[in-house]
This record gives structure tokens, C-alpha cells and sequence, in this order.
């Protein structure tokens, strides 16, 4: 009913349009993993490997995007949700004006992801699975929030007090283990490669 | 409180790398005026201009937008309010990008258009005030919103019975009465050759 007065607007330049003149097929990668994982470390070296390429992306990150858009927004289940809803919705405005838009959260819950997944169209999300043991991302920790978890000061915290519902059918599992950021990196590379998303060199 | 736990996490591309990719200097085109005064239009032909000359550009349309991001919110002064806080942080996200960014809404209160202004960085935010007669609008009435209003179907319509802020000090004053939809286009497109935010051909 909030709509009601609201039509939708047809723009005269579409996204295929936008896709063309920047060479590239927009899509979303979906980044996911334990905190320490690496998610945003290996999306900037994603997004350095694509900006060398010529290639227009921009990456969503869930701590820069707390400190704006959604800095109104806490930790609840309903916030938890509301935040990817918006998001996604943003990543689905990136992907509109033909961007390769990156978005790295922990977002540990399936249903989460699915909710995201269903606000594109088919075949524009592409969920990226950061594998990295927890033992390494606590070894890491480089925001401290295991140890303040452990201590009890942070409550639901994914891996420790929360659930991480591991990705069943990733589009890229990335195993970290026994890899460079680098090595990381070029193999989602090659997956957009592969798929049309971006031209091969 | 909130964002306690969170860091901003510094991004490998900039900004800068990002606008130099594209060859324009990002902005935030920021069309106000009466309903039915022009501003989508004018604002998709200033971007079909835009595109010709292999500019980045994507545009916030208050239609669109409602639809998605913001289809949560109505229309109570709070709810305004948060309407256009998302829409600026998202229109910031894509000056981030390097794209020229346009938002078309009517945003008639003077202090909401500042609100929007003060959360870019200095020199990004462009107003661009589409300055056709109520009459004319009335007369055009594209979506039969003033019919409604007029017929009290819908409350605190904008220059019914709702104030409308004359901008005082627009970067862009369109007055559209005697021109063409592309010469108002041209207009803008100008002032962005002139201040630097796209090449001259």
C-alpha cells in the first residue's frame, strides 16, 4: 500500500547499456566466512586483480557499510536481516549500472544468503565460500572480537556462541590454508573468467 | 554503540583509481522540484547525454528506489527523513565508485536537501533545481497525483497543501517553461563540462 502512488520509472539507458560501455557482465560476489577469514582481504585483492584488467567493480563491505547506510542498524536477528535486505538491494542498484559488485559479510546463516540470492535476477549471485579453520581465524583475530568473545564480553558470536551454516553448493569454495591472498584471488578471477563475466586477457 | 566491533576497512582501489578508470570526476546530481515538474526526465536525458560521451552514470529515481531499498518506508516526516539518509548514503557509496550519480526526487524542504549535501565531501553534491509552474504541472499531472490531491485522496501533497522550498541558492536553475527536454539537458551537461566533472569533446 506504501507504493501505491509510486510508479515504476523506465530509464532510458539500460543495463546493458552500462554493461557494454564498461566491457563486462555485472554480477554479485558473495562473499562468506568466520570472522578473520580473509573475506574482505581477498575481495580487495579480487577487486585490484579486475581494476588492472580494466574492469568497473565495487566492493560492499559489511564494516564500511555499518558505518553509513546501515549505521542505524544493530546485531538483532530482525536488524541482521534488515541489513542484508538492504545490502542486497544496493548491490542490486551496483549491479543495474552494470557494476561487478563484492559484498564480504560474515552472513553465517543460509537463509540469509538465500534471501539475498532471491533479490537478483538468476545467475547474478555468486556465492563465495572463504574456508578458513577457525583455529587460524582466532590465531588472527585482527579486530580482537575472539578473545573479546571468549572473555564473554560479545554475545552470539559466529563460531563460538553462533551457528555458521557452512555453504552447501558455493559457486567458489575457497580453501585459504594452503594459499596466498593471491593465489586466492586469481582463483575467483578465473571463475569470472570462465563464466562470461569479464573477458579473458 | 553500535559499530563498537566494527573498523572501517581500508579499500585497496580508491576512489581516485576509480574515477580515473572512468575519465570523469564523480558527483552527486541533485534534482529537486514540484511532481510532474520533469526531474526524471530531464535527469535520464542528461544520463543518455552522458552516456554518448562514455560517462559512468546511474540514477536514483524516487519511484525505483521506493520500490526497493527503501519499500519498507512511507511517507510520515520520520520516514521522509530516513528515506533520503539511505538515498544519500547510497548516492555516497557510488561517488565512491566513480560514478556520476543523479537522485530525482522532489525533496521539498530545504533542510532535507542539506541533509543530503552535508554527508558528501565538499563540491559533490550539485543542485539542480527543475523550476516548472504548478500549473504546468498540474496540467501535465502524469501519475493523476494532483487529481487525487485536489480531491483530498491524498494529504500533504507537495504544493497542494504541503510546502514546497524554493532552493535559493541552486548550483543548476532550470526554468523548463520555454524550453525542450533536451535543451534543459544540455544546460546540466554543460555546467559538468564547465566545472570539470566530464571531459569537453
Amino acid at each position: 500500500m506504501k507504493t501505491e502512488n509510486t510508479v515504476w520509472h523506465e530509464q532510458q539507458i539500460t543495463k546493458e547499456d552500462r554493461a557494454k560501455l564498461k566491457h563486462q557482465q555485472p554480477c554479485l560476489l558473495w562473499y562468506t566466512g568466520l570472522s578473520g577469514s580473509g573475506k574482505s582481504t581477498i575481495a580487495n585483492a579480487v577487486d585490484a586483480l579486475l581494476f588492472e584488467r580494466g574492469c568497473h567493480t565495487y566492493l560492499l563491505d559489511g564494516d564500511n557499510v555499518r558505518h553509513g547506510l546501515n549505521g542505524d542498524l544493530g546485531f538483532s536477528d530482525e536488524d541482521r536481516i534488515e541489513n542484508i535486505r538492504r545490502i542486497s538491494q544496493v548491490a542490486k542498484l551496483f549491479i543495474d549500472a552494470g557494476l561487478i559488485v563484492s559484498t564480504a559479510f560474515i552472513s553465517p546463516f543460509a537463509t540469509d544468503r538465500a534471501l539475498a540470492a532471491d533479490m537478483l535476477a538468476s545467475g547474478e549471485f555468486i556465492e563465495v565460500y572463504i574456508d578458513t579453520p577457525i583455529e587460524i581465524c582466532e590465531q588472527r583475530d585482527p579486530k580482537g572480537l575472539y578473545k573479546k568473545a571468549r572473555a564473554g564480553e560479545i554475545k552470539d558470536f559466529t563460531g563460538i556462541d553462533s551457528a555458521y551454516d557452512v555453504p552447501k553448493t558455493p559457486a567458489i569454495h575457497v580453501k585459504t590454508d594452503d594459499k596466498s591472498i593471491l593465489e586466492c584471488a586469481e582463483r575467483i578471477v578465473a571463475y569470472l573468467v570462465q563464466h562470461n563475466f569479464v573477458s579473458s586477457l
